[in-house]
């Protein structure tokens, strides 16, 4: 039972217990091959966030092994992120840190914010957050965020010396002013890294597909760009000592061995001006991860948990924070070559572990060498595959306020940076939402033929009277739809002066707020007062037990509320004719 | 056709040329009345806002004018209203004018600001704005905003000098620490103006009642409250000297005669500066007007028109700020008095405004005596109606997301000022009615007895097939439902492992966003990879038209849409039997 419980926080105790030997050749080839993808990937992201490039190798240890523990998905492949590393650029922009430690030290200590936000998520079940980010306001932040990576990396890969925290448009300035101190060894290398990792993963790899080799291999070899292009450059760059006779910028020493398990320092005030970066950071490291962690585990029909992600992310980040890492979510790509690699469970990832750990004991001297361009060269080929103008189309083609969203998300990015752009979209899709839904559609009914179905006067022919009105209306009520509902059903009354009976036909409402109760109740009132009695049909369980709990139903008056529409008309018409028989005899 | 269209934006050409002779008496009584009731409360209001009395007097007659040939409502009482002078005041507060007359230019300009925002609102067609404000937020609004006034005027009924600008609990221990600089005179003039207004308004008004007077008769006693209190104090202010003998604060001079038309001059950024002010005072008084013109409008069965609304009142500001005075809107307890005086047209309020010029003319000098503390017990009494415990009970008893909302906006509004405060309570009130509709109702139907309707598995005895998985969705697919649509149909399909076929059955669906479209087809996909068939049932008209104009369709692969569930279930029922008699013979 106690073994029972923890298998729900541990999810390790699930899988391990269990493992089946066959499952560990795919663990093993996926291990390897995401640890080649992993090693230039980390350097380069550390890079792109402005730390050393040790931080990116250490984030790649400890932290995979805890979320391999902790996490709800199998082949998720924890380490540093594309946008994540960017975010921590701008906020390292922002906090311009006087020197190298404090540097170090804002990077572990976003880490650390970052894990406590995620487990604070966890503790108070706020995976919702996720719902407050539409579709075309994640495409639209994410193609301007692959923009903005890649026009910051312009600078490594041009080799050119440029201050930090630049806009778009002052990072083009800059390259347009000194074109004439680019450093074109560094160019050279760089677009040539850029040709062959693309080389190495379209055309070879139709080549040796057409060859008819296995296609595990092809794809193996399609992923392996990154590593040739590094394992190319140091050797050329060392042979021909081009960071002397070239000035090319290089990696440089990275220290030796594993990290020192340490907690950042607790600083408040410090803190406190880091947390609204580190809680942007969270939520877009944890709509990353658990976008591929659903995609990936549906394949095998398996489940990710939202609330366990958050656990297995918070922990991730605490671990990065501890080894001297930064923060960490699961990578698209990374996770989809683990799983194509054949990554059957976490223990995949731990092998990742284990290699990283031993690349850190004695790989980092061969990377000396490394230069930067090159680097960059691997990020911006890994994020212009985020530019996504095929999701504008679909939606411009299919919903102009969504089409609309994701624009302004997209502009204001990459005019006002990371957070306020993503604020600004999310901001306009849910106005835009409630715009749309402040009208909902409602149909005045009618009899069809002899029958007890009542349709829309419009689309069908059916009988009405004159004294009795029928309106279904077909959409929850709330706050943004009651001035309509108000406004439409006095207009109907204003415009059919022979209306006595308003029925509201309620089939399609689920829930009303207490705005909408009380515009009901303000209805009612202007209606008596006009003259007329307001009615209710087909009101649901629900809706009812909940009406119930107010004096709703005795400031009806004379109206009543009829289990069908068929029986309001019935009683109403009834009512009527006798009405006017005793009146007009 | 001509004149027509110009009835359209201009309504005096609808009512003035057909005025009813029958009408007049009403309208030239309520005429009277209102002008009785306004005069004490627009200097009084003008007080509340930290402006000269006349600015108040001012905005009484041009504006009033305005809007009775502009604006839709034929009972609206146009003027200053408590709100608006209390964020008047704030604005003021904040801007620390160095003179009178910079003091004065800041009130002119936003009611010119304040014009120019409500015209632009009617050019974009911006009234929907409205439908971001649900009632409990507007409740909590109120109750704070009246506490916040209320409070203000303490300064004034207690004789203190308090400097501008305090909140609440500076007000509060202000008054504790200066208890020994009270006014006595003022704090007894004022309290006993408090008594006399609430003895006419409730006691001696039923005894009236009792006595059998005329009811409108009554009611007009009950509301010269106002007057009586201002008559008296000016004569006992006078008899006495108490101006000189007591230090009692007296409104003092006011210029005599109408005020001369000019325009705020145009000052770019100092009208920046004033911009977000004017821009929220626009809003709420908009809010405020239409409200209250709905409610009086209905009685009659007349239309008010939200953006011909705009219209009037964007006039009534600007000509407020041409003829120097300060913002205006239709204020609720005015207009409820010129309606229930008789008021039948708007000539009622051309009177008024008539009246009010001739005040300006000649009575002034008798206002110099005026006790300001009397106008602080005039806007007390006022307000405390504003403070409303039941909408909070009765809220608290229907839905208590509403009513964490209404409490969040009075505790922000008191804690934070009346915009930061009215933001977040419309931010809180979104995010809770996203997060309710982010988990929609969804039920698994099937079939019942032999008959074609499909209904809820848990409420019904009902037929299912373990092939077939059919699931109804009771509300509009969007952004913020699509997490949980996608955990819902892949967590139903891990549970039911027999499932070959899911069938969404659409009924209560009339719209599907991109966020949506997408998550359906990222479903289909991770379906298909787990072995399972999607299908739709009964997708409404409109809904399948939008589809359509997508690849949506295609992509459904072995999916089909059907018109009814019934049918859906029979093909797929009979498809998976002649699968299985092939499969397994």
């Amino acid at each position: 039972m106690a073994l029972h419980n923890l298998t729900g926080f541990l999810p390790i105790f699930e899988w391990l217990p269990n493992y089946q030997r066959a499952a560990l050749p795919g663990d093993i080839m996926a291990g390897v091959i995401v640890t080649i993808v992993l090693i230039p990937q980390a350097m380069a992201y550390a890079m792109l966030a402005g730390l050393p490039p040790q931080l990116g190798l250490y984030s790649c240890v400890l932290p995979i092994i805890l979320y391999s523990a902790l996490g709800s998905s199998r082949v998720l492949a924890i380490g540093p992120v594309g946008l994540m590393s960017l975010m921590t650029a701008e906020i390292l922009a922002e906090m311009n840190p006087a020197s190298r430690a404090e540097m170090i030290l804002i990077g572990t200590t976003l880490a650390l914010l970052a894990g406590i936000v995620l487990l604070t998520m966890r503790l108070v079940r706020f995976g919702a957050i996720l719902n407050f980010l539409s579709h075309p306001v994640i495409s639209g932040f994410t193609s301007a965020s692959a923009i903005l990576i890649a026009f910051s990396q312009l600078k490594h890969l041009l080799g050119l010396d440029m201050p930090r925290g630049l806009n778009l448009f002052e990072i083009i300035a800059f390259v347009a002013r000194n074109s004439t101190l680019i450093n074109w060894m560094a160019a050279i290398i760089g677009v040539v890294s850029i040709l062959i990792i693309l080389w190495l993963r379209g055309p070879l790899n139709h080549l040796l597909a057409r060859l008819r080799l296995p296609a595990p291999l092809v794809n193996s070899i399609g992923k392996t760009g990154p590593l040739c292009v590094v394992v190319l450059s140091i050797l050329i760059t060392r042979q021909f000592a081009l960071d002397q006779q070239s000035a090319l910028a290089i990696v440089g020493a990275i220290p030796k061995g594993l990290p020192t398990l340490a907690m950042p320092p607790v600083d408040w005030p410090f803190w406190k001006e880091l947390l609204p970066g580190a809680l942007l950071i969270a939520v877009i490291g944890f709509l990353e991860s658990v976008s591929v962690g659903k995609a990936l585990a549906s394949r095998k029909r398996q489940k990710i948990d939202a609330n366990q992600e958050l656990l297995g992310l918070g922990a991730a980040n605490l671990g990065a924070a501890f080894s001297g890492g930064y923060p960490v979510a699961g990578g698209f790509g990374r996770s989809m070559v683990n799983f194509s690699s054949g990554a059957n469970t976490p223990l995949a990832s731990l092998i990742t572990a284990g290699l990283m750990a031993l690349s850190l004991m004695f790989l980092t001297p061969f990377l000396y060498y490394l230069p930067r361009t090159t680097l960059a060269a691997i990020i911006i080929v890994a994020v212009a595959g985020l530019i996504d103008f095929k999701t504008l189309r679909h939606t411009w083609n299919y919903d102009k306020a969504d089409a609309t969203s994701l624009i302004a998300t997209f502009i204001a990015v990459l005019t006002a940076g990371l957070e306020p752009g993503i604020a600004f979209g999310a901001a306009l899709s849910i106005a835009l939402y409630l715009h749309r839904s402040s009208e909902p559609h409602m149909a005045i009914v009618g009899r069809v033929d002899d029958t007890e179905h009542f349709r829309n006067v419009e689309r069908h022919p059916v009988t009405t009277y004159p004294h009795i009105l029928a309106l279904r209306i077909d959409e929850n009520l709330y706050f943004a739809n009651t001035n309509y509902l108000e406004d439409k059903i006095m207009n109907l009354v204003v415009d059919n002066k022979d209306v006595d009976h308003v029925v509201l036909v309620c089939s399609s409402i689920s829930f009303i707020d207490s705005s909408a109760l009380e515009s009901l109740e303000m209805i009612i009132e202007r209606l008596r007062n006009a003259g007329v009695t307001l009615h209710f049909a087909e009101i649901k369980g629900p809706v009812m037990d909940h009406l119930g709990k107010t004096d709703f139903l005795s400031r009806l008056g004379d109206g009543k509320v009829f289990l069908s529409t068929h029986e309001a008309i019935e009683y109403l018409h009834k009512k009527s004719k006798e009405h006017g028989q005793k009146t007009a005899p």
